[in-house]
């Protein structure tokens, strides 16, 4: 049990801008680039790079739409994401309390 | 304010592995090799070279003692150690909200 400690919190979000992207999207269902930017203030590369690893692993999906003429792409947590995202608090939490009696 | 929410999470102490023996000593103060083997399941050299990186960054402290006639190395939080995990669970904390209203 112990030493699943550390292999039961994903990898996959545990990296910080990945995380601040899931922690988002677990609130707001849905956010643009210029969001994600705002609130983490990764450079556009960087960004796009973390947000397709999340697609990747099937975590959020992206969605092609317009406001008005103006193509935008937006993001959402998918519910294979939304269930990750929660396991990984839980790792999280059971890591932070890991601590625990040994 | 935003783009500190990734930086101030404190890289040192983020990676799963440091975080785990952080969160041990938070809580226990002082705890051996052993100790943190058995709850986080790493190799040696990978323990070690972990618990190195803490070291250096002054976050934890090395104590060689003795059990009897046979050598016992612990490993204790130190006062800067201690504030910057608090830091960390409240950055932590922070990016998990972060979020927040954008």
């Amino acid at each position: 049990m112990s030493d699943d400690l550390l292999s039961q919190v994903d990898d996959t979000i545990h990296a910080k801008a990945r995380l601040g992207i899931m922690a988002i999207l677990a609130v707001e269902e849905r956010a643009d680039f210029a969001r994600f930017k705002r609130a983490l203030g990764l450079s556009d590369g960087n960004l796009g790079s973390h947000l397709r690893i999340l697609e990747e692993a099937g975590y959020v999906s992206m969605e092609k739409g317009f406001v008005g003429r103006r193509p935008h792409t937006t993001w959402t947590i998918t519910d294979l994401g939304g269930r990750m995202y929660r396991q990984y608090l839980e790792a999280l939490e059971r890591l932070l309390r890991g601590a625990a009696p040994g």
